[in-house]
């Protein structure tokens, strides 16, 4: 199994290591209502009848320069951290014209007009984030990107204006489906 | 099935549509030696004690610009002409240090400094291709990239001559793993 894919359950019983707090349809259909997500490396799942099963892999990245990823590089922290007790799951689908974009089209759009990474730093190093792609996978899935963040409960806010200065840019009029999904950490 | 996913067989009985006239190790290992390749679109096999199974899928192009784009379109032609009756399949295997390159140092390597856009675009609209992604498959892959290329045989010489000028450029230094296995269409 590649270790760069991992698995987002949502399961109706307590065997997630989160507990969902809040599952809401941002664009377009939402997801089956489930109680806790389970998140892990590989395809492994714990309640093959649960309520969903999304799939992503780590990739290499598609738009950043190398003074970007420096500077992400500088910022970011890994997912996990002990104090990181709270986050989200946005699974994100995007149009056929957002796909039939040329390379330099969908840089323009991601980053000189919407400033995706550099809104993205503005949240760093609270916020951490763990980007899936699933439009290529052998089994056609319903998103394209799963991305994945936590944090610490004090900085809510500043993910919540994170997510309300993306969903502003022109790069989300390209979104046609999204769903959010906030979850905080089953105590061990 | 994701549709844009297509199977590579090497086969031991005569059961493919091509028969494999050549199969040479360029860089790195070889593969094990088969009479026949099958081409499946989706993961169906025929054989599956063959001598190999390579799969990939189609994506979204990670380098052109619009204006390459619109003369790619304008001068391509499709996989599986009557007379394209010769052909190649070319896995290639790229290194860390490809991989660890941000977007903007890829696309120079490979357009601003390899042209290797320019240089396909010397070849059409005589030889077809089709580029297949195995990066980022659930299952491992032995390599990143399938490219898959017909043409008549009056157009063999375009082809390699194709083929010494690639691996000349920069792009190709980061090539650790590259087979080249030669085909002719098995008459219906």
């Amino acid at each position: 199994m590649n270790e760069r894919l991992w698995t987002f359950e949502g399961t109706t019983q307590a065997i997630g290591q989160f507990r969902i707090v809040d599952t809401r349809a941002i664009v377009g259909a939402g997801l089956p209502a489930a109680g806790w997500l389970r998140v892990a490396q590989g395809s492994d799942i714990a309640q093959p009848d649960g309520a969903f099963r999304l799939q992503g892999i780590v990739s290499n990245e598609r738009y950043v320069t190398r003074p970007e990823r420096n500077e992400l590089v500088a910022t970011q922290r890994l997912i996990g951290r002990p104090e990181a007790t709270v986050g989200a799951l946005i699974p994100i689908k995007k149009s056929a014209a957002w796909w039939s974009l040329t390379q330099d089209e969908r840089r323009a759009v991601f980053e000189e007009r919407s400033h995706h990474t550099a809104l993205g730093l503005t949240a760093l190093p609270h916020v951490a984030r763990r980007l899936h792609h699933c439009r290529d996978l052998p089994e056609p899935a319903d998103f394209d990107f799963l991305t994945w963040f936590d944090f610490a409960p004090e900085h809510t806010s500043l993910f919540d204006e994170l997510l309300v200065r993306l969903r502003e840019t022109e790069e989300w009029r390209y979104v046609e489906r999204e769903v959010e999904i906030r979850v905080e950490r089953v105590p061990a």
